[in-house]
């Protein structure tokens, strides 16, 4: 299903004017998804399809029956809180909406009159969790990510030797997953320093960043069933941002031998909006190991994932400290990567979270890991942008930092953008770390 | 809420004659929850309490309006599919249900007629997940398990420093958890002997079994609000047991440096019913922490929790071959324990869980970790059952095992009892393997 159709068509344009200016994340070939209400309402969350700065909205358009066949039904499980239902009705009946819908949103479209009343302008809305999301994993797929992090938890033994084989991964929290927006509090916990005699549970002063991606699944799997790595986009249902923020003295006292657990678990941020896997196509690239390395084992290894399993997406983590914003200052970048280094694809990730039989489930969301690419300007959390916090981080106002301070908001972005394609953007990811509660 | 009052009272009898037999687990003073149906049935699930060999209908009970107040409003919510509705309505809820449960189901209660409609016999039903489990944490609360295990994994350096200092846990997968008495394939993965050049992935050779309870949580914390101590029970619904089947083969070459992943998630099994942690009130006991070891941190400790945060709840396993079976050989009893003998109390692990501000919710799932015993013979999983495989147990019928073989059913049972308290049990939880998928 992610072969290049007429939805890709760099020449569209669409009534909706603001989806055809010059940088827009959302055109009409993107269409991502999310769950949105008009804000500060009591309206009940539906799901939305972003284009220009408009939402259209699934369950005025569902009600309006002016879909058919596939398309409608799609529109109608779109009319939901969340997007499980429409994630678990497949690829084939996500196309067909998609087709539809871009179909309905172009220029000269037979439909602006009617849809017209179906737009939500986004500044007028607030967003939810776009899906239920049962079960988080947290992949480890930037080889660069896992070098760096490695030299410093375990200098004489960077890179664990199952690396090169396995796409490392574990389960993560889904409770404290939230949506772009929410504020959350510094955590508390426990750390030792490595010359104390015994642990002591304050704030975390070694606040960090992890910038990924997360692959939002669309179609289960039964307990039990594998998923083929031929098989395993058909279960992919989109990508949005993810923040893993990591708490980096909570983490090394806590982690072995069972993986890291409330370094992790009291705040994870998303992206709003969801971009299909259909609207990436256009991006899709060749993933090519590095000499020497050893090929993937067949259960992780086909022609197509060789030769267009990668994406090429470009990443940014933009900071505004509390003071730039008191000045109005903008938020400034700090680092910026691109998903087409990571080492482990997609397809991958799902195939081996499958092969033992384990069931995923619509809404299931698999995160990338930490996404830094080959040189350390290209570094996606502080942990290695500072060495460790040993190099603080220049900001054009005098500031700087190592480890994030209280009130300093975080933005993720994403988009993706080459000759003969249209670019489209996964919008932002934002979070604001407040103040540890008092001790 | 878990003072003893006129439910413990061990000379209570039932109207429901099989709830008054020697040695019946699910006698008035028990009173556990479950998820059934009719078995082969259209009917929905709802929720129902184990009372002799009945299930008390829930939803039938809510029809009838019999109940006041908190007691009806908890069986409304009894009447739905699963209990995290019911779970979410705290303690007070919980123990009003419970006193007109008991009231309701004594000898010479007036209820006895109109309520005997609302009983369905165990021998006629099927049973569901009793909540659905939106996210899973394994803990490690057995210090002989972490020692056991240590030296196997890590021969110079068994029990870690921080074992004494933190309930260590991680996150597991909640969609591959299912209820006792569904078969599940032996999962295939990566492994890779200590001499070879490369991993393989075969169906795993070194299949464990790990004897767990399992925590329900009830009453949910904000994001950003930890649970202190002394209201942790508070949040704890009850108690299941719980096999984490492991492939122990799997394990050690995919859990450095994040923790297990696909050794763990290919089924877990838990039985149908929930034990209250009211229920378990007569079977508290103190933990006195062994000479010499450090007193738990301030967040970790409390009078109530060093007096009465353990609990006195015998456990055992039971193994039938597939060669015992086709004989009409019984299960045999291959180890037993207590649960007594934890290093870190259910109370513990909800504050460890949410000192970071983690959010809990109603039908979240806290594993124990597999509960050993101080000796050997008290271990609670193959690997130290065997010595890592190396002492096979010796079966009545000639066979032996190291580890489990295709066909092997796994049979987890776990009770209270102590004289001048009536003894409660949990039922069953039952899990048979079989042959992997073809490869």
């Amino acid at each position: 299903m992610s072969m290049l159709n007429e939805t890709h068509d760099p020449a569209l344009q669409s009534w909706v004017a603001s989806a055809n200016v010059a940088g827009c994340d959302f055109p009409i070939q993107n269409l991502p998804f999310a769950s949105f209400k008009r804000k500060g309402s009591s309206e009940a969350l539906r799901c939305g399809v972003a284009i220009g700065d408009q939402i259209l909205d699934l369950k005025a358009l569902a009600a309006l029956g002016a879909l058919q066949g596939e398309a409608q039904r799609a529109a109608e499980a779109g009319a939901q809180t969340q997007l499980n239902t429409l994630m678990g009705l497949g690829p084939q009946v996500w196309s067909a909406l998609r087709l539809a819908l871009s179909r309905g949103l172009r220029t000269g479209a037979a439909q602006q009159g009617v849809w017209q009343a179906c737009l939500v302008p986004q500044a007028e809305a607030e967003f939810g969790l776009p899906a239920r999301i049962g079960d988080y994993t947290d992949f480890y797929t930037s080889i660069y990510h896992a070098t760096n992090i490695g030299k410093q938890f375990r200098p004489d033994n960077p890179l664990l030797p199952n690396y090169q084989w396995i796409p490392i991964g574990y389960h993560g929290r889904s409770s404290s997953i939230v949506v772009s927006g929410q504020p959350f509090k510094r955590p508390v916990g426990q750390t030792k320093a490595p010359d104390a005699a015994q642990p002591t549970v304050k704030a975390s002063a070694r606040m960090d960043i992890e910038l990924e991606l997360g692959v939002f699944i669309g179609t289960s799997n039964a307990l039990g069933d594998p998923v083929a790595i031929t098989e395993a986009e058909d279960h992919v249902f989109g990508l949005c941002l993810l923040n893993d923020w990591s708490a980096r003295d909570i983490q090394p006292w806590e982690y072995q031998p069972l993986g890291p657990f409330l370094a992790k678990n009291f705040a994870s941020h998303i992206s709003p909006w969801i971009v299909t896997m259909e609207a990436l196509a256009p991006y899709r690239t060749a993933f090519v190991r590095p000499e020497g390395d050893p090929q993937p084992l067949p259960y992780l290894n086909s022609a197509h994932n060789r030769e267009a399993g990668a994406l090429d997406i470009h990443l940014a983590v933009d900071l505004q400290t509390s003071q730039m914003r008191a000045a109005g200052d903008k938020p400034v970048q700090i680092t910026s990567t691109n998903y087409r280094h990571a080492y482990w694809t997609v397809a991958q990730m799902v195939a081996h979270h499958t092969v033992g039989g384990c069931n995923l489930q619509p809404g299931d969301l698999l995160g990338t890991g930490t996404l830094s690419g080959p040189s350390l300007d290209q570094a996606a959390a502080l942990i290695e942008l500072t060495t460790g916090g040993k190099n603080p981080i220049s900001l054009p106002n005098g500031e700087t930092r190592t480890w994030l301070e209280d009130g300093d908001s975080i933005v993720l972005r994403g988009w993706c953008e080459k000759p003969g394609a249209a670019r489209i953007g996964f919008g932002e990811c934002e979070g604001t770390l407040l103040p540890a509660r008092k001790l």
